[in-house]
């Protein structure tokens, strides 16, 4: 097929000079374009390929950007770009100064309001709305579409909640696949199944209850009758919802049938689907198959064991334990709030709860940890994947606000490994006999201890709580590092000229801080250096400045991590340079430190 | 009538001896117990009236503590303390060292799950069903009584779209009045409105539709009718939902007539019910209203401003607005991540929104602030009402953390004001021309200018971006503080020995920091306090050791603010003095540092 109509389309104005039977052919066209590009440059696949038709519908039915389109979550919306005057740039996708994996205001005028986390979009489009009325425009609408995965989020529940009882120019759209990232679950997704199949009483309709205008279930990839009902729908005043039904990796078989690894597959065959699989022998193993098989091997011995994520079996790895022991590993959806309330209620009870949630999202339970768990003490155990920079998801994704937020919190214990083996110690220890929550903190991807799981795995050790150690020593400067950004102190130490000066101190305890060896670091050296992968305003360095004030140290003393501004995309060690925590900037910085 | 049931109970296995014919009698005795005591020591009334009837019920049908209750929010949890053991103490309600107004697993076995927050109580009930039934106790009940206002939060539904798809023996018993502190809003009150008034089909039920066994709904105050229903639902196993409806101060006239007035009456009459008004001559105004008065005067000129809060009409004093101007005025239910996506929403398309909610539930929307607000740098205007020490309320009330929790977001504006005038001149700023967002944070209850409303009402003056100012000149130790506790200072540095030799800055701006009057201070004063009203970890004056530490100051440096531990409940004098930043405090203080 001779690809002629998309290379034509600068913009939906463009697609809305096509006639309607020839969408079809652009959906092909748009479909391979995808494909082509993500197979070689990686990205989200899956999500993309369900709504191609969606997409062309809506701009073609709507006058966007008049009116206003929000994509929830956004790992959909790459058709929505290239049809939006980012096909020549789109191959720049997830890469530093390149476009946004996300739609993102900065971008573009189509992109209305940015996303990454879950689960906003009916809020910020009723924002929208409602502006919109206010200033006398009642033509103008304003859509959400949103995943049946996100919208079983409590936010998206309150944005329904409110858009019902409101007159607002409003269409929300149920793109209903029956899986996020990993299968939904949970009740809604039963209702919806229901729905579906046609066992469901059309009269017990959730949606109508919260005073919807509902239509649907339809087919959405059938074109014309999308194009038909979004036209029906135009016309109608207030709240609407529309609830198609879609198959994730719609038209690349293998996404099709394997939508969990097609979700973000990296590189594959643009023909066959085959993904490229990488020859990794002897790698360093990821952080999240640390936990994964660790929170494993420790519950098939400790039967209070419990793990819980919210939507990320595979992205945490709790997949190990949800395969092998179910009824104690629990994929919640995504639903961060009750995943830690859950989590306070069990160890109410005595059990020892894993709650595994990347760091970014642990944001949305920020009030559930500080008042269902800090504020009672229980021993929660919080594994905070992907903290720090994670690269190529780039500003809504970085983890890099937790140290912050965390240890301003009364009875947290928090802990940064700097590799595999402190965090399987650290996982070990835990279930032992804490009696304080505790967030441990790990990056996305490998570590550096090869041959892990031969050589180390299980052989556990018990952690001190509050402990740091010496990693090298040194006569005028120390560097405290805490997590694994510290491996970058250790190579850098290796490179720079007169290492002897400097001494490196590795601080996996953000609290408790350890002010034994701190008040000997403060007596012994003359300059102290901080490193995080986190921001630099109340991280680590802040609290090691707060013990030195309350001590009356004078030290010289300064403070590396992420700067008080938010940091794009692009590869981890890009980002590392801007913040200037690299291997390459550290070594110049103790160079000059040593002299 | 003789008291002489009640006066028998110590717990519940008292109460199960009495015959179900008395307990008619022990409930008027109960609701005129707990009037009798708040009229004279004040606290929360309406909504333990409107649960006394279940309160029995449920300790008469269960077998508490083993059967485990978990109240939401926890007003409405007197009768239940006083049945539980603490009778004897219940006059000391929400005093230091007395009994917390709340449910709090310190104080008593019967208090499950502590709250204060809503919305927690079905996550927390999973939670300890699902334990249960990891233990093998198939047998156990546990039960979440919520009312309709706090179930609407989306963290409930996360709870029910979870527990739906469970066999948990959970109960989730809905107390349906209609009302949390104000009027419930939204569209599933306006769905349970036509369940219980006969004008829905019985079919069309969102709780079935989640998976529950429902029933309902039935009068709440029936209390034969409550015990045979409880009784019938004791020997179902799995997610049951009963939907109970009650009127909130059931049996005090008054109360039940004006329902937000009597939700926490102050002191009353307490066989009349009349609140007795306290002759209120040229006291400073509330800062609440200072925010109400001036935002309705605002937006009567400026049509671009919105104001929103999540169900504290009247707590925030927004009320005034929304009576004369509700069209911009929104109440959207105990529902913040929604209100704060909602106003970034707006913001995107040019309006001007206030956004208020308490410090404390800011918490709760911790992940829209920085992904939906600061990263995109939407101007939205957060007034953080309840900032600081809130008093009687207690640990799951203080606004502590918001400072620490802010200041590491990038774009963020932090204002703290010292008194009325300051909160009204930055809220007539903030709607000029900002390009950030900006956090406005002011405490609870009264300030300290007297005949504000007219002598400075609506003089409004520019607030400059980022200023700090000198409130007195000394000679040897420079205080900074933030926000309204700067007024303990003032009056401290009134009474001091020697206090010429102690200066006094402002600081309003947490962020940014006037790095030019920092500079100053830092060279000519030889040692440095910093005072704030919130947590010493990560907050004000931690930001100002960073600035000392990236200049390489050395001055002395001492910080004063909360301890890194959870402060109980007490009047705020009585925390302050807990946390060494009461008047008396600072004047040992500086007379110590004068010397």
């Amino acid at each position: 097929m001779k690809s002629d109509l998309l290379s034509n389309i600068y913009n939906p104005a463009d697609l809305r000079l096509l006639k309607e039977e020839q969408l079809t052919q652009l959906a092909q066209e748009l479909r391979r374009f995808i494909i082509d590009v993500v197979s070689v440059k990686e990205g989200h696949l899956g999500a993309s390929l369900g709504v191609i038709e969606l997409t062309i519908a809506l701009h073609y039915v709507f006058n966007t950007p008049d009116d206003l389109l929000v994509w929830d979550v956004g790992h959909q919306a790459y058709g929505h770009k290239i049809l939006t005057e980012r096909r020549e740039n789109f191959h720049t996708n997830r890469q530093l100064n390149g476009i946004s994996g996300f739609p993102k205001r900065d971008e573009s005028i189509y992109d209305t309001f940015g996303v990454g986390h879950s689960s906003t979009s009916i809020s910020a489009a009723l924002g929208m709305a409602i502006a919109s009325s206010l200033k006398g425009d009642f033509e103008k609408e304003h859509i959400a579409v949103i995943g049946d995965a996100s919208i079983a989020s409590g936010m998206a529940f309150e944005g329904l909640n409110h858009a019902g009882v409101t007159d607002a120019n409003i269409l929300v759209i149920l793109n209903d696949n029956a899986i996020g990232i990993d299968p939904s679950v949970g009740a809604l997704k039963k209702y919806l199944t229901s729905v579906k199949t046609g066992k469901n009483p059309r009269q017990n309709n959730i949606i109508k209850s919260l005073n919807f205008d509902y239509s649907g279930p339809i087919d959405g990839h059938d074109l014309p009758l999308l194009i038909e009902e979004l036209n029906r729908l135009k016309k109608i005043k207030g709240p609407k919802f529309l609830h198609i039904v879609t198959t994730k990796g719609k038209g690349l078989q293998q996404a099709e049938e394997n939508q969990v690894k097609y979700h973000a597959p990296g590189k594959f065959d643009a023909s066959t689907g085959e993904i490229h699989i990488k020859y990794e022998e002897n790698l360093p193993p990821k952080y999240q198959d640390v936990f994964g098989l660790t929170i494993l091997d420790l519950a098939r011995k400790n039967e209070k064991i419990i793990g819980i994520t919210p939507a990320m079996p595979s992205g945490s790895s709790l997949k190990f334990m949800m395969e092998e022991i179910p009824e104690r590993a629990f994929d919640v959806g995504i639903a961060e709030q009750h995943a830690v309330t859950l989590a306070a209620g069990m160890a109410t009870q005595g059990m020892t709860v894993y709650c595994n949630i990347y760091s970014t999202f642990l944001q949305r339970a920020y009030d559930q940890v500080i008042h269902d768990v800090a504020l009672q003490n229980l021993p929660v155990i919080f594994c905070l994947d992907r903290a720090g920079l994670v690269g190529e998801d780039g500003a809504t994704h970085h983890g890099v606000f937790d140290i912050a937020y965390l240890r301003s919190i009364p009875n947290m214990i928090i802990y940064a490994p700097i590799n595999e083996i402190a965090l399987q110690n650290i996982l070990y220890t835990a279930q032992l006999s804490l009696n304080n929550p505790i967030a441990i903190r790990y990056p996305r991807g490998r570590g550096v201890v090869a041959d892990w799981e031969v050589n180390n795995f299980g052989r556990y050790k018990t952690v001190k709580i509050g402990e740091a150690s010496c990693l090298k020593n040194g006569t005028k400067t120390a560097v405290l590092s805490t997590g694994t950004i510290g491996n970058n102190v250790i190579s850098a130490l290796n490179e720079c000229s007169n290492p002897e000066n400097i001494a490196h101190y590795d601080f996996p305890f953000i609290k408790p801080l350890d002010y034994n060896t701190l008040h000997h670091i403060f007596t012994n050296f003359e300059s102290i250096i901080t490193i995080e992968d986190g921001v630099k305003n109340g991280g680590f360095g802040s609290a090691v400045l707060e013990f030195a004030a309350s001590n009356n140290y004078k030290n010289k003393m300064q403070l590396l991590g992420i700067p008080d501004h938010f940091i794009e995309h692009g590869t981890v060690n890009e980002l590392q340079q801007i913040c200037n925590v690299d291997v390459k900037s550290l070594i110049n910085l103790f160079s000059n430190e040593a002299k």
